[in-house]
């Protein structure tokens, strides 16, 4: 049997057989991964992951277990991060914050670009878009979204408040996203943000 | 002599020799291209490219003939459709529908940029600017276009009513990118869509 | 001792040292490429370059100066010469003006891509964006905009109307960006264009 609790997966300790295929099923994994040279020193206290986290707990009325990381700004480490989290945890989603401008040690979405089998250029557009109405200098943004395997992978911004402004620009998109990659089906509280499915692709229970 | 009539080239039979010359400076072509693994066997009715051909039909005065085809999701076979329709055919434009979302038969973009000598990201933006006016998974079409040698290939959407929404987003540029690389003179029925040109650009008959 | 006038760099004669230390830190140079076959044989007033040159010294405060270079639209010509504006003369900010459109000769945003480290996408869209307001052809242009190490290069349209626009659409965010890639702080006449820096970034004399 399992029991799930506030995003925290709590195992029954019979019958680990039946728990391992129910574990399959159930259980939605969300990667959160800061990327910050400071933050992995521990100079600076990491904001953007779990700022990250607060919202992804707002928007998700499903069940799901965090998986998080904190790293310096180097392209191998990045990617190797990223390859874990997707085909070793099997997140459906992973989003990263931090990285993502033109400093040289910028180097988020050439990481993820080159983890990706499909990179999803209109993610990044509509976050642009939408966080130019806030600062003109969102143009500097370089952040991606793309997908490796079952894996839907989005680059937020650095800054925490701007990691809701992105978020809720695609977030209704993001659901109906990994269905089609046959990830975890997401179920949000739409009372906070709406995802929008073709009626075909939803499932009633 | 040549005699259009419908979309349809009919031949006289005399003079052949001027009737090939004529042929050269009359005849555009168009190509429709259907990716969709069901379609191609049949197991589904191909409304997309029906879709596209009539759109097609309204929007321009000139003569111009359809080439059409209806292939699976496979990456290599499409980009064969695409250089065949262009470097054997002739056409002035593509257009191709389905295969542009994120999941792992979604492979026409891919194929696309294969064959392009030119990446026109301009296209991929509005398109997806306008869809997002209907839904917000706008976003995860991957949907391109580009160039190769005298030939503009688009990616249009697989739902036939997003067909005519993309075109009428980015219909406006077409003819004067098609004189820009050395294609046909398209003409538009105005009262549909309005084709753009610089003054300099405009033939008068 | 460094006398600025009028974007000139006066030098005077005495103590060379100091003033080549200075030089140093003073000196700002911004690089126009034309790029055009037309005008680079002379057949062709170049206009582009002097509108770009115009509108720059309506834009900055600070004492800048000029290199400028009217060459044909020859790939590896166009990638000679901002590698030589970027590396040698220093250059902090590069733009250019034609070769980005659709047809054969166009080969501006290839070059680009070619010398610059990290591209950044978010220019490009906010540049046709903005040029789509005027002409329904805006989404022709393959424009972009890139870093190579500590210089920002920047495609323009060919057409000296079209430059403002797009200059006035991005330059808000141009000085920041110069700052992240550790080029020279731009001052901006607030009047015309104002920069916008987050606060820990402006620097008060």
């Amino acid at each position: 049997m399992l029991i799930f609790k506030e995003n925290t997966v709590l195992y029954a300790d019979n019958d680990k057989e039946i728990q391992g295929v129910e574990m399959e099923k159930c259980e939605t994994k969300i990667g959160f991964i800061t990327v910050s040279d400071r933050a992995s020193r521990g100079e600076y206290e990491d904001l953007g992951g779990p700022a990250m986290q607060a919202w992804m707990a707002q928007a998700l009325k499903s069940n799901w277990t965090a998986v998080a990381s904190v790293i310096a700004d180097e392209q191998a480490l990045i990617e190797q991060t990223l390859i874990e989290m997707a085909d070793v945890e099997g997140c459906s989603l992973i989003v990263t914050t931090g990285g993502t401008g033109p400093a040289k040690r910028d180097v988020t979405p050439e990481a993820t670009a080159e983890v990706c089998d499909k990179i999803l250029d209109g993610f990044a557009e509509q976050m642009r878009s939408v966080s130019l109405q806030y600062v003109p200098t969102a143009i500097l943004s370089r952040q991606i979204a793309g997908t490796r395997g079952s894996t839907l992978i989005i680059n937020l911004p650095g800054k925490p408040s701007a990691i809701g402004e992105c978020l809720e620009a695609v977030f209704p998109a993001v659901p109906y996203c990994i269905d089609l990659i046959e990830g975890a089906y997401l179920e949000t509280n739409d009372a906070f943000i709406k995802a929008f499915r073709p009626k075909h692709a939803i499932k009633t229970s």
